[in-house]
This record gives C-alpha cells, structure tokens and sequence, in this order.
C-alpha cells in the first residue's frame, strides 16, 4: 500500500530518491528549483530551522564555531594555517560588496569580467569609489590568463578580481592557473574571487594565493538563503582594518567582534545558519566536494544528452561549460515562446530561469541543490510535453 | 493520559498554551528567549520555511507583494497615499544604514540619542561620511522635544534621526510630540525614525510626517531574523535617488527594481519572508497591534509584580519604561553574580540578555515574542530558584 504510506508525508514534504517518481505529474505543492538560486534544499536542512536559539546562546555560538571551521576546511585551510572565515548577513552580492569594501583608499583593482557578476563589480567600485579597470571578455567564454597578466604588466593594480564559476551563462574560469600565475608574477597584487556558484561544487584552495574568496549559503552547499561569507588570509584580513566604506559590511569589525566575542555584532539569521550547519553535515555525509561535483556532473549529463537529444543547443562551448548552469539558447522556431514554455513547465513543477546574455535569447536550467538525475529525466520529459503543447516539433 | 498526548508532539516543538505548564522544569530542547531578538516565534511560523520557493516564482512574489502592503498599512498609509514598503536583506542595523544613506551628500543629519541604538547612527554617519551632530539623552530617559527643537533653530539640518523605542534600555520616545512638532516648525526637514523593536507594538503612523522608517522582521511582528524593512514617503525615496553610498543597501535602486519587476536585485531569504507572511497573519489574527501591544503589558505586569515583589528594581522610571524590554539593576549582594544567574536560568530553559547601560550593572528581559503571561510567571519561579541556588536572599 504504497499510496497509503505516502499520505503520511506532509504535503509541503517531497518524499526522496525513488518514491518521488509515484508522484508523476502529480501537481506539487513545492516545485523543483532548476535555478541558480533560491535552490531546493533537503527536508532535513528546512526542518533544522524549526527552533530558536538566541544569537548569544551556546548551542548558537558552538554551531557559528562548527560552520567556520568547516568552510575553512573545504578551502583547504584552517584558523592554524592563518585563515579566517566570516559570516555576513544578507545577500552573496553583499558579501561581494563587503570584500571589494577591504581594498585601502588608495587602492587599483583590475576587474576580469566573463559575465554580469563580473559587471556588477564595475558598479560596486563605482558606489564605493573605488579606482578601477575592466578586461572584459564574452559571456560565453572563460577569462584568459595571458590577457590578465598582460593587462596587469606596467600597471600600478594593488588588486586583481574575478568570479570563480560566471552564474550568467555557467562558465568556468581556470581559478588555479590565474591566482598561481598572478601571484608568480606579482605577489603583492591581492586576489579576490567570487566564488558564489563554485564553492562546494569546483576546486578552490586559498593556498594557490587567493587573499579573499566569497560565497554563499544558498548554493552549492545547499543551505537557504540569508547570510554569505568571506574566507580569507588573516594577514590580509587585518591590513584591511579601517578600509571599509560601511559599518554592517565591514568584513574586519565583524570578524575581529566575533573573535573576542563569538558573536555576530548585529542580528544573524539564526535559523539559516541551523540550517547551514544541516547542509554542511549532508555534504560531508554525501562524500565532500567529489562527491557532490559528481552528483551535479551526473545531473549536466542526464540534460545534456536529453536535451540535445531534443535537438536544444548550449550556449557555452563544452571546453569551458559548467556542471552547475546549464544555459541553452531559445529555440527559433516560431511557436516556441519562453514564457509559455516557462509556465508549461512551472505548472509541471518545474521552475527554470531565464537568460540574461549578450548575444541571442537563451535560457538557464540550474542543477545546483537537492537535485538527483532523476529528477533532472523528469525535467526533460516536462521540456518533451511543453514542446508537444505548444506544438513545437522535436527534434528541433 | 495528558503525558501520552504530548508524547505525539516532536521533541523540537513546544506546546502551546496551557499545556507548556505540563513540562515544569523538564528541559526543553529548545528555551524561551526573553531577549530583545532572536525571539522565540510560534511553531506555524517556523513551518511556513518548510518549502523552496523560487525568488521568481509568481507565488514567491504575490507573498512579497502581500507583506509589503500589510506593512504600510500597519503604518497608517498606503501605496494609494503616496508611501512604500521596500524590503531589505540582511539585519536591522543594515536597513539603518540604507535609511541614512538615502540623504543626499551635502545632508546634516541631526542624531537625537538616548542609548547604543542611536549612538551607533554616528558610526554609520562616519563610515559614509555624513556631516551630522549628536544630541545626547541619557540611556534611562526619553529624548526632549523641546531640545531636539532648539537643537534645530538657526542651523542648516535636512535631516533629524530618532530611535521610536530604544532597546538599549527599553525606553519609549515621544515620537509623536517629536514628529509633528519637528514637521511644524521645519517642513522642510526629513524626519527619519528607527522603530526596530517598536513597530507593531507601540503606535507609529508614517502620516504624522514621518519620511523614512525602519524595522526588522524579527520583533514585534514576530518573525524569523534575515531582513528589515524601509518604510517612505515615495516623493522622499525618488528624490533619493543616487544618494545611496552601497548598491546593495540603496533603497532607492531596491524600490525601482522591485516596481518594475515585482523581483529582488539580489537573492532575497525567501524562508524568512515565508515565515514573515504567516507571523502577519498571526498579527492580524491576534487582533492587530493593540492586542500584540495588549499581551506584551500582560507580560510586563507579570514582570514587574513578580520581579518588584522579589526586590529587582527597574533601571528605568516608569513613566518612559517600555513594555517590550525590561532593564533591571544588578543586585548588589555579594552572592548574586549575573553569569551564574544565567547560567542558572538557561538550564531552566530561559534565555535573559545582559544589560548595556552607562549606568551600574544591569540585566535585560525581553517580553516580546511568542511568549505569554504563563511564561512570565515561569520565568519569575526559574528567578526564584536561581537566587535560592545561588542563596541570595529573597526578597533582596
């Protein structure tokens, strides 16, 4: 009595691994989330924010312990090998904010731009004042090293940015061989990386040189969202003292009161940070970061060969293409509408994102978060009978 | 077989009501906060983070499109009236921060204080580098409007801060008196008011010529911590327009986006607003502010009984005390030491603040939250039995 079991499940719960399949088409009350982020999260991690601690509590505090310590780990690094790691509230792009905000007065920082998260940072040293330059490439194609090293020559940079994993189209950049060889050839110059959708999925290790890296709760460690962090060298970390251009985004106060204190100076979100101690403890469970790129590359090959099969195209050459972001480019035949297939596909339980590209209309399937190759086949028959509704014919 | 009913409650959930009794002094996996926030918020709040939604999703966006109106519509107005609700990620002290750089570069600001929450307006007006001044009150008494009047004549202000209801020590202002009299003598002056832990408990209607207010998710309206909120007169918030000194609290860029894609810039804590949407309700059922302001001098009356009759004396006259947050003077008999006491309530499943006064030592008991007069009643006992532990005699 599969059926009578199942009743017992919340209706706001999805039931996991195989049984999800009895539901078929079965409208869902919680849709999958094939986006960047908001990601679909696992019950466990939802359920861990069902109590209140107090931001000064011990159970809160030793959790704050936990979580810094594990995102050092999985960096490589520790608190011994003169790391740090800080929590910030609020968004990934405050977090970004708050890590171009350590660069002194004075400073000169080479943006290097593959896509509108390397552009949001022209617009954040904008805010802040900050004296910058752009290398800007396509948004379909990763950051040349050559070309950074070449824009950094000559040049008085005391800092060079760019984003780990372009969420925009879902493009890899070569973290290693850039932060190795900008730091061979300029050691001085601090590294900066975004690595919001990377982190937990692709390799980063602050050894190679990275000064600061910033990433999120909300994505590959599939927390929910609502607080972002900063893992850094404390040396860097501490010069960084008195640079900040806003109290609440102020990476070195908010570290150096959670030193002497264990707390967080204003109000954290104590119930996404339970939930991202659950997140950082089913990463472990599942394997680590191996483990979790593999199930993401598992999930990309399931869409890849479906949707060619379907005859839907990338957008990004497979060289630099990542396992994360899948984005295919809008199909031309006439009856193909991207809002009709979006709704075909959201009334389906399914929610897709659109594109945001420089060149031709696309749109983008996240495999990020509590997603199996089952669910991604799922997705793709959604796609299958969207196609058959709106009378396009596959394949295209 | 009452105990075999409870037994089908999970152990991370507290009963309700009456039954809470029931438990005594058995330890609770999760304690009661009586602190000015995190708060402990009932269990249906909590529930409602028990599901992913997208930050695009139509159901997403019609939750956002609700908690911004029932907002305004709790401060007195309307979008049809002229004002707006923007919502902000991160904590409360961000949303101040956003509030204070909405003042255009050549502003001067004058800062009416009267305890931590307004003294740290200075360090924000420092860090963007805002000319203001500083009119101090002590922490234990309400601010002057005679003198925040004088302090206005004859000089260039554009603008006057006030915090509504200081939770330092928890003293109520006379925003009000202050409000109106300020807008009479000087029309032209902004007037901009931090009611964190006021608003939905004291009466706070942005008609009496408020521009700008904000408060946080996580007090009187009883949700979870991960946003604040910036309520404005809508002409105040376009003239602000390029003032903000950090794109991810300009309220301005925060408002045009949302109005003109009904979406956040950058990825909102959808739980937290969830959860938020549901505390609303529970507002609303409750009765509305008069009935949340009701329960909470229900509890403060058990408070001040039960804490006076056992000797506790206020730190703050009655006349200016808030019933949101009671501040008491440490007793001064040489057994009672605050960690110990504590120490000794957390055990007993009570969570207290420690004092920041300029004054003496003090301790702090929040009453706002999902708590009840039974709780308070239960938090007096834990009182009575820390102080025979620590055989201080009662009463002091």
């Amino acid at each position: 009595m599969a059926l009578g079991r199942l009743r017992l499940v919340p209706a706001i719960w999805r039931p996991c691994g195989a049984s999800r399949r009895a539901f078929g088409v079965v409208p869902r009350r919680e849709p999958f989330l094939f986006t960047p982020g908001p990601l679909t999260v696992s019950g466990p991690v939802k359920q861990a924010m069902l109590v209140d601690y107090g931001s000064r509590d011990k159970l809160f505090l030793d959790t704050v312990v936990d979580v810094r310590k594990s995102l050092l780990s999985l960096a490589g690094v520790s608190k011994e090998k003169g790391y740090e790691c800080v929590l910030m509230q609020g968004s990934g792009t405050a977090a970004v904010e708050a890590m171009l905000g350590t660069v002194p007065k004075n400073a000169k920082v080479l943006l290097v731009i593959n896509g509108a998260y390397g552009h949001r940072q022209t617009a954040l040293c904008e805010y802040m004042g900050i004296d910058h330059e752009v290398l800007a490439f396509e948004d379909s194609e990763p950051v040349r090293v050559a070309e950074v090293l070449a824009a950094l020559r000559g040049k008085d940079f005391t800092d060079v940015s760019v984003v780990h994993h372009e969420t925009t189209a879902g493009v890899i950049n070569p973290l290693e061989e850039l932060v190795k060889n900008v730091k061979s050839e300029f050691p001085t110059v601090r590294v900066l990386v975004d690595s919001m959708s990377g982190f937990g999925a692709y390799p980063l290790d602050m050894a190679w040189g990275i000064d600061f890296a910033v990433s999120s709760a909300n994505k590959c460690i599939e927390g929910v969202p609502g607080f972002a962090y900063v893992i850094c060298r404390r040396d860097a970390l501490e010069k960084s003292k008195g640079n900040a251009r806003s109290l609440t985004m102020d990476v070195y106060d908010q570290w150096a009161n959670m030193e002497k204190t264990g707390q967080f100076r204003y109000t954290p979100p104590t119930h996404a940070i339970l939930a991202f101690r659950q997140a950082l403890a089913e990463f472990q469970q599942e394997g680590g970061r191996t483990a979790r790129a593999a199930r993401y590359q598992a999930n990309y090959e399931v869409l890849a060969r479906e949707m060619q099969g379907m005859g839907f195209e990338f957008y990004v050459p497979e060289a630099c293409r990542s396992y994360c972001i899948c984005t295919f480019k809008t199909p031309e035949h006439p009856n193909f509408d991207f809002q009709t297939f979006y709704n075909l596909l959201a009334e389906q339980g399914f929610v897709i994102y659109p594109g945001k590209m420089s060149k031709g209309n696309s749109f983008r399937i996240g495999i990020i978060g509590r997603l199996f190759p089952e669910d991604c086949e799922q997705l793709c028959l959604a796609v299958r009978r969207a196609c058959g509704t709106m009378k396009v014919p596959l394949p295209l």
